[in-house]
């Protein structure tokens, strides 16, 4: 028998259902038409949202970085409840401009930008996060074109990295933004061209369960960005500490000590040196928003038992939730959270593993779990599924029907 | 300095500029209208069937796995050049119908089928390779309450595994077939019942470029129909007897000799039981048969040097290619086969990792290579791209545009 991440203290079970945001998953599967389908609990995303502005000095912006879930109603939550939105493509900020964003608080950030990327952020005002010198003179070509000022801030590639992060993005030879002694001379040439130039981004890594390395990070960007701020002689803007909260995947992961960070956080700002006295501070996260608001629901198929062992065939599998089958950048695949949704507070009875649809022993949502007694047409639901979950699935594999995605919004259904 | 894969012999340069079909790479990308690209050059696939038959016994009939790639130039080519088509998915069955195939010699495998799948197949004549008891009873009801006799083959989870497969579908507990030991009792059932009970589908594992270690499970496979076959007290129809023909990917992969495995599968046929008659036998590929024949092609958008190290930047990346950033099953990331497409045969004169637009470490399409001088607008190549790709990627992971796809047939273009 293997362990399971824990499920999300958030959910509740009425008669031995699951809810998720008050509706149970049958009515959810009804009001979607189909299963497999994602279900994102929006109230759980505002009291993240609280919860951080309860944490943090107020000094602190908070952006949401849309990649980690593209639903337009998630995005419209997000823009009414935080003070910007990170972009990392020009079809997100396609769709934020339709959600009514407003642009003086998106930026967009990635290491490589198309010119019809570039432009499409010139032109609506967003903030360019600039990732190397070319990519800076190209902007700033295409602002001349459209007569419009671009609004350039600069990635910068940090000597540190997040300790612990599930993806290191600093401290090394990276293709993210610019080493850190060449800022000084692109931002005084982003200065000197007459554009509009906002400030840093400082983005040190992600999924970070540990308080002291993310304070850590944070107050070694405060350091740095005061550092390149005075061989600049000129104050940034604006100053985007990265983000790199992480949410509990899998046994062992215990929930990220947002206050602590905030204490930390507070203390440095409070030291922070003059030069950034009224720069404006930027948190981005997405994960930690929304990742826990969102749950995966599939129903099973098929109860097969295999050489002693049971196997649970559901609907949905990797083709709509990658990384709970353990295929996106970790090395061994461990047990998400997971439960059997129409069960939910049962004894467990039996172990079972539990697959997907698709021909391949890749396909597995869950190995060798303590699961109750389950049927065919039971749910499984799979949680820590609202970021990352079907955006970076390989939806088309197989050709089967992609997922249904809904939003619940104290017991609204948004489709 | 890491080693890329071997790039496939059948592709040439004229000028320092790869052709694929006998098209250079930016006459494509005029074609496509973008980059990145995929191109499938169906003169290399039509060279793989030829091989096959060369190789193989007469008696064998070759199908496509459609999963593999299911574009429909390709399904149309492999219509007319195999024995049948292979389904994962009523969405693929879906496509071989519009495609026009002839559904006698189409069959469905897959562990969990919806009763909606059940019911297309059963209607449309597909047959189906059965998983489970119970998917079993499911199909006799549905062709009953359809008024069609089901075409019913049962997928045979195996005691043995092909050793050395990529990854493993036999030989323990699976969620895949119905143990060996519960076939005949499940086949006499399908019999009484009066469905077409076709033969035996028997999968024991896949990529494996290993000759003699497949040649072993198709004896292996010969061995097990007979005494099913023996056990039932009839003989099937037809005998599926897998795929599992690997090709090289990455650095100390070599190509499968297919010429020995036909030998060896020639003396076990001949050899086979009485019983076996008149089976018609199988041999399911999808990779063997378009994998080399696909080429992944981005452009360089920057080129970047971080700490010493060199970066080329390119529009493409995981999103459209998971298997080649290693994030599809492998355990550690080794370099698919690339080149600087538009700089081919150029002496290499130094090192570069090749990524993508995504803001994730995990986007990455070699790293540490040799390079030719490669510059902004250069063209990189991913070969061994034509299987398992653009289908089998996260196309909507930071919303990008998706790949275009062009198929060549001796220098005629199809978008």
């Amino acid at each position: 028998m293997k362990p399971i991440g824990p499920i999300p203290t958030a959910f509740a079970a009425q008669k031995g259902e699951l809810t998720i945001g008050g509706v149970g998953v049958r009515a959810l599967a009804e009001a979607a038409g189909r299963t497999p389908f994602y279900a994102y609990d929006l109230q759980i995303a505002s009291r993240q949202v609280e919860r951080f502005r309860a944490a943090m000095p107020e000094a602190v912006h908070l952006h949401f970085a849309v990649k980690a879930n593209p639903h337009p109603a998630v995005i419209k939550h997000f823009m009414t409840l935080t003070d910007g939105l990170d972009m990392a493509s020009a079809g997100e900020l396609e769709r934020v401009r339709d959600c009514g964003a407003d642009m003086g608080h998106v930026s967009f950030a990635g290491p490589g930008k198309r010119d019809a990327e570039l432009e499409l952020a010139i032109s609506l005002g967003a903030t360019l996060n600039l990732e190397s010198e070319s990519e800076c003179a190209r902007a700033l070509k295409i602002g001349e074109k459209l007569g419009i000022t671009p609004r350039l801030a600069v990635r910068v590639n940090p000597d540190f990295e997040l300790k612990g992060s599930g993806m290191s993005m600093g401290g090394g030879a990276k293709p993210f933004g610019v080493d850190q002694e060449r800022v000084p001379a692109l931002v005084t040439e982003i200065i000197a061209s007459g554009a509009d130039w906002r400030g840093f981004h400082i983005y040190s890594g992600s999924q970070s369960l540990d308080a002291d390395a993310i304070a850590e990070s944070q107050k070694a960007s405060l350091a740095l960005a005061a550092e390149l701020a005075q061989a600049i002689g000129e104050a940034p803007k604006s100053v985007n500490l990265g983000g790199g909260f992480g949410i509990p995947y899998t046994a062992n992961d215990t929930p990220l000590d947002v206050e602590a960070i905030g204490e930390q956080l507070s203390t440095a700002l409070d030291a922070r040196d003059e030069v950034l006295r009224d720069t404006r501070f930027i948190i981005e996260l997405g994960r930690w928003l929304i990742g826990e608001a969102g749950v995966y629901v599939a129903r099973i198929l098929d109860r097969k038992v295999s050489k002693g062992q049971l196997f649970l065939v559901t609907d949905g599998g990797m083709h709509h939730h990658l990384a709970a089958s353990g295929n996106f950048g970790m090395v061994m695949k461990r047990n998400y959270p997971v439960a059997i949704g129409s069960r939910m507070g049962a004894e467990t009875v039996e172990s079972a593993t539990i697959v997907g649809p698709l021909c391949t022993p890749l396909d597995k949502l869950a190995a060798d779990i303590a699961i109750p007694q389950a049927e065919i047409g039971d749910y499984v639901a799979v949680f820590a599924s609202g970021a990352y979950g079907l955006s970076a699935s390989p939806v088309n594999f197989l050709s089967h029907p992609i997922a249904a995605e809904i939003v619940v919004n104290g017991g609204k259904i948004t489709i």
